[in-house]
This record gives structure tokens, C-alpha cells and sequence, in this order.
């Protein structure tokens, strides 16, 4: 008898992530430089200048433990979103909030809801808890809250929502998200994924953080990987009742968020403008990819995030041939989108190249 | 009915680090300057400076997701240590790896085998997947092999071998491990924590690299927190038969290594002269710290890597007394070790200090 894990470990199909540009250029021999990648959400703009000067500071002692604790960066967040120090965990990226919960609170014998479209990392982070993985059909390609409702039994333990959801950019109205967390019962915990809220208009941004008074069932899972930029650095952090932060420190590894990410975010929270900035750019570059999908006579799937979905047909094909002139976006058949591909909003030249590459493409 | 963690998961007491150097200052009203950290086993030479200048170039590109895959540092590793790309698993920090292998391996019918006094983690990584902890006592400060493997049942799916061990800096034979792999069960996982093996002198070092190609039930575990001084970035890495890193990498965040440790330890690896100071440094601050002991009528349990456990009676009350005079050291009465205080090797002044403090403590 020798060696083997667990079926459910056996069956995972591990994460796709964005190709990385460095990869492209060895596979395609073609130069760093001439490569655009619209494939992860990141920020075109970098980071916050702020961040910039605390990373360099951060470096001076990087042969120290990081603080595991994130004392300073506990501080800022619990001031920034009025919360108290208690109720935040800090997470190798918000992956690691939403790996931390399943561990905290799932079993072999809990079964977990999440939409079909919804973002990739829920059912893996189920699957490997060898619990039992709930996949509600969409509505519009966007969360059917009430048969998400009907999906509850008394071994569900679990409810992920995406708002907005990546990779469709779909936005559940507040009023029907507070309705749908009245109704939750009690035993099960709800993980509302909140990575793109900084690029929501301001009528639009979540207002879940002032809910978690009144659920104490609810967790606020952000990131600093998309409008902050540091997807590199890896940070993110939960919002929770008090006692369900105990539950995700205690299977948290101790020094699960690095040094050079805590300065950094500490430093990022403090820089409104960066962020403005980074939305104001979001925005224009949306309009950008619209109207050329619209020249294109293309449709897409309206998004509130800084990607957008858009419908080009065999998108396996399309994609390959993106590659082969340097333009990294996301293939999306893993959601069971096969004819769209996801595109990152990204610089304004960065756009119009993969605009003119598709135009290529599509009307040769 | 609200929401409950399991048991296994409300009991884990969680990890206890060393005392940051900011949050002794702010307890004690001290200076960060004034304050001597030899409580973490981290590099007191800081970092090679091949790995700063790698790291000012990760900064550059921060804004991107890290590579998933690890291509430069799995081609590194690959080359140095004579594996095979596909035996390498990258964690964020070794206790990522320890962590992985439990993930993918063990249920809560497994049973987990480890060493009185051996390293914090095992425990942890063990009670949050709801395994058993079978503790075998150790020899001489030792893990005792012979009771090891006597302990192992039809129910044993890991062993925890930590060479040299964390907090008593035992090392065992090389002959004597060996045989011991030779007679675990082709169904138990080996996992060999090699953290320290930098600071073994050259007859020491491990050779278990080596046995990897005999042995399909062994993991290495190395880290850069140590001798390579890149403890703040999280970066370790495991050595093993594919099939098993497969597993590992199933249940591995996609994006758990950030970009900045990647780089920096690509550039590490390529500094041997930077290690070979931090080795000749220990050495010498080894001495030190034993003559010093030695001077006070102090016993210590010989130690084979960069921190040494010393005898001083009421750890607790004069681990108190240096904290009040800015030296932080680790009290190990969590290990069953409650009359010892383990001190890491520091700088020739940092030791000089810690030394003299102690002095004026013991023999006031």
C-alpha cells in the first residue's frame, strides 16, 4: 500500500490563473515589451506613490518576521471601516480569506452554495475540504438570489457571493442583498466577496460593513489586488463577527501576510486619490472597450467591475490568435462562458492595441 | 441554531511568535533602537545584497499577480539542489508547505506522529484537520526514532522529523535517519523539516535530497527565512516525489508566493557567499553565547543550528526582567521546556548585550 490523498484532493483541477507575460515571450519569442496582458484585473496605473516609499522603507527590515498580527495595519483598516480591531483578518490575498473560512467552518459533510459564473476559487476551496459543492444556475449572468435561497438544506454551511461578480461584472442591488441575508438562516455563514467594490460608482458601493451589526452569520471578504494594485504583494482582509475572526486566526498560518504588503497597504488606505484616479481610469477605459465592441458589433455582458465580458464566438480560437500578437485576456470556458473572453480595463493605449488586434482578427 | 466551528477547530490554541520589536517598544515605552530581537531565529545580517537589488526590480511590476507557477525559482531550485522541476512545491514561508502537505493528506481518521519539544506547527497543521497528534517523547531533547516508528499504526499517515530541531537545535545522524526511512511504511508521508541545514557545518549537512529518488513517501522542507534572511517575504519550498507534489500543488493557493519573494530568492541562490558569512557568523556568535553561558554556571542543550535553548530556572520571571530591559528572547514553556529560554545568535554586540542583561539579572 503506498501513499495516497483523499478522492476529493485527487479530483481538484487546480486554478487557471492569467498567463504571465514573461511565459507568453518564452512561448511565442516575442519581447516583454511588446506583449499587452489584459488578463488578471490589475491596475494599470501600479500602485499608490504612498506605497511606493512604505515598501522601500518596509525592505530595511525584511529579514524580520512580519508582524503577525498586522498591528499597524489593523489599526488602519479598523479606522478606516469603522470596525472594530477584532472583526478583521488579515489573508495572504483575499484567496486566503476565503481558503481560511472553508478550513474554519466546513467539513465532509457541509454543502456549499455558490452561482454557476461565480468566481473560481469557491468551488476549489469546497473541494478540498471534500464538502459538498452547490451550484445554483445564474439569472442574466448574475446571482438568482432566491434559488440560491432554495438551495439551503440543513447540512448547508456555507453561501458565497461575488458582488460584483468576476469574471460576468454583474451587481446585486442592495436592497435584494439585504432581503436575501434576512431570510439566510443562522447556521449558515455567508461570504460576500466585495474585490471590486472600489470601482462601483458612489451610488452603487456596498454597504455591507454596516449590515455586519445586525448578521452575525455575514463575512466581508476585500482586497488590495485590484484597485490598490498590490496584487503582487498578496493582502486582503475580512470583515466578521468578532467570534468567526477567532475561528479564521486560529487556522490562519501565523505569518501568513508578508511584511512589504502590510507597509504597503497601510500606506494605500491612506491614498483616496490614487484610488480616484485608478476608478476615473476605469471608467474611461470601459467606454473605450464598449464602443469598440459596439464598432464590432459585438455584445458584452454590462460590467461594474474593471474587466468586461465580452462575446466574440470561438473564443478558444480568437484567444490563440490574441496570443500569437501579443495580447494576454482571459478565456472564460471554465465558467461555462465558452464564447466570451474576459478583458481587463487597462492603460488607454493598452486598450486601443487589443481593440486593433481583435478588429484584426475578427474582419480580416 | 447559529454557527459553530467544529470542535477540533475551537480547540487549536493558536501559534505564539516572538514579540515584535514595535510592540515590545510600545509596552514598554522603549526605543525601537534600544531593543534587542533574538527571539525568531532570523538572519542577523539582514539579506544578500544580490536579493535587494532583485527585489527593487520585482517592485517595478508589483501591480501584476505573481507567477503561479514559480518559473524562474522552480528553474533555480532545480539546478541547485538536482531535482526535477515537477518535485518542487513553493510555500509562503515553509509553515505553507507543512501546511499543504496535511491539507492534501489527512483526514480526521489519520494519525500524525511528532517529537515532544519538536517544532509548534506540526500540532497545528495536525488539530486543524481535525487529525489525531500522536507526541512521542523525545531522547535526550531528541526526537527518539526507535519510539517513532514503534508508534506508527495502520492509521499513521505522517511523520514529522524536524533536523535540526526548533527549539533545541538536536540534529540527528545521518545513518540513523536513514534507516529509519528504510523502516516507515510505504503508506506514511515522512515530512523532513530541514529549515536549519544552512547552518550545519559541512560533515553535517543532510544528504536527504539525495534519498528522494528511494524513498516516494519523503518531503523535504527548506525555507529563505533563515540563513537566507528572507523571513518578512514568506518563502519556502518542499522536495518530493512528483506524484506527492501534485497533491500539494491541488490544494496550493494559486497565488500563495508573492513576487518579491520569488525574486528575491532566485538571487539569493546565487549568493553563496552571503550564506557563508551567515554560517561563520552563527559560529562565532555561537561561542560567544556559550562562553557567556558558561561564565554564569548556566547549562544549554547543544545546538546545531542558529538559536541555542539555555537553562535559566524561572524562564518566565526572567524572560520578564529582560523584556523590561529591551531583550526579547523566546520562553519555550509551550514546548515543555518551561526552565529554558531558546536565544537566537544575533550580531557579536546584540549577543554582547543580551549577555551583559542577563548577567546583571542572574547575578545582581
Amino acid at each position: 500500500m503506498t501513499i495516497q490523498a483523499p478522492q476529493h484532493i485527487q479530483k481538484i483541477a487546480p486554478y487557471q490563473g492569467g498567463k504571465p507575460i514573461t511565459e507568453l515571450a518564452r512561448e511565442m519569442n516575442l519581447n516583454v515589451e511588446d506583449i499587452v496582458k489584459l488578463a488578471s484585473n490589475e491596475n494599470p496605473l501600479g500602485i499608490s506613490p504612498k506605497a511606493d516609499y512604505a515598501i522601500q522603507e518596509a525592505i530595511l527590515d525584511i529579514a524580520r518576521y512580519p508582524d503577525g498580527n498586522s498591528f499597524a495595519l489593523r489599526e488602519a483598516v479598523s479606522n478606516k471601516f469603522s470596525v472594530a480591531p477584532e472583526q478583521i483578518v488579515f489573508g495572504n490575498g483575499s484567496n486566503d480569506i476565503l481558503e481560511l473560512v472553508a478550513r474554519a467552518y466546513l467539513s465532509s459533510d457541509s454543502e456549499v452554495i455558490y452561482s454557476q459564473h461565480a468566481f473560481a476559487v469557491y468551488p476549489l476551496v469546497t473541494q478540498a475540504m471534500g464538502a459538498k459543492g452547490v451550484v445554483v444556475p445564474a439569472k442574466d449572468f448574475g446571482h438568482d438570489l432566491a434559488a440560491m435561497l432554495a438551495a439551503v438544506t440543513d447540512k448547508t454551511s456555507l453561501i458565497f457571493i461575488a458582488n460584483p461578480n468576476n469574471p460576468t461584472g454583474t451587481l446585486l442591488a442592495k436592497d435584494a442583498l439585504y432581503a436575501f441575508l434576512k431570510q439566510v438562516p443562522p447556521h449558515v455563514l455567508v461570504v460576500l466577496d466585495e474585490a471590486y467594490d472600489e470601482y462601483l460608482p458612489a451610488e452603487y458601493k456596498s454597504q455591507a460593513i454596516g449590515w455586519l451589526k445586525e448578521f452575525e452569520n455575514l463575512v466581508i471578504s476585500r482586497t488590495f489586488s485590484k484597485a490598490y494594485g498590490l496584487a503582487g504583494l498578496r493582502i486582503g482582509f475580512g470583515l466578521c463577527h468578532a467570534k468567526i475572526a477567532d475561528m479564521m486566526n486560529r487556522v490562519r498560518q501565523p505569518f501568513n501576510v508578508n511584511s512589504i504588503a502590510q507597509a504597503a497597504a497601510v500606506a494605500s488606505l491612506a491614498d483616496d486619490d490614487f484610488v480616484a484616479r485608478s476608478y476615473a481610469l476605469n471608467q474611461a477605459g470601459m467606454a473605450q472597450l464598449k464602443h469598440g465592441f459596439e464598432q464590432l458589433g459585438l455584445t458584452y455582458i454590462p460590467s461594474f467591475a474593471n474587466f468586461i465580458s465580452v462575446k466574440v464566438g470561438d473564443a478558444a480560437a480568437i484567444n490563440q490568435k490574441l496570443l500569437q500578437q501579443g495580447v494576454i485576456v482571459r478565456p472564460v470556458a471554465n465558467y461555462e462562458m465558452p464564447e466570451y473572453l474576459r478583458v481587463s480595463i487597462g492603460l488607454f493605449s493598452e486598450n486601443a492595441k487589443f481593440l486593433e488586434v481583435l478588429t484584426r482578427i475578427m474582419k480580416p
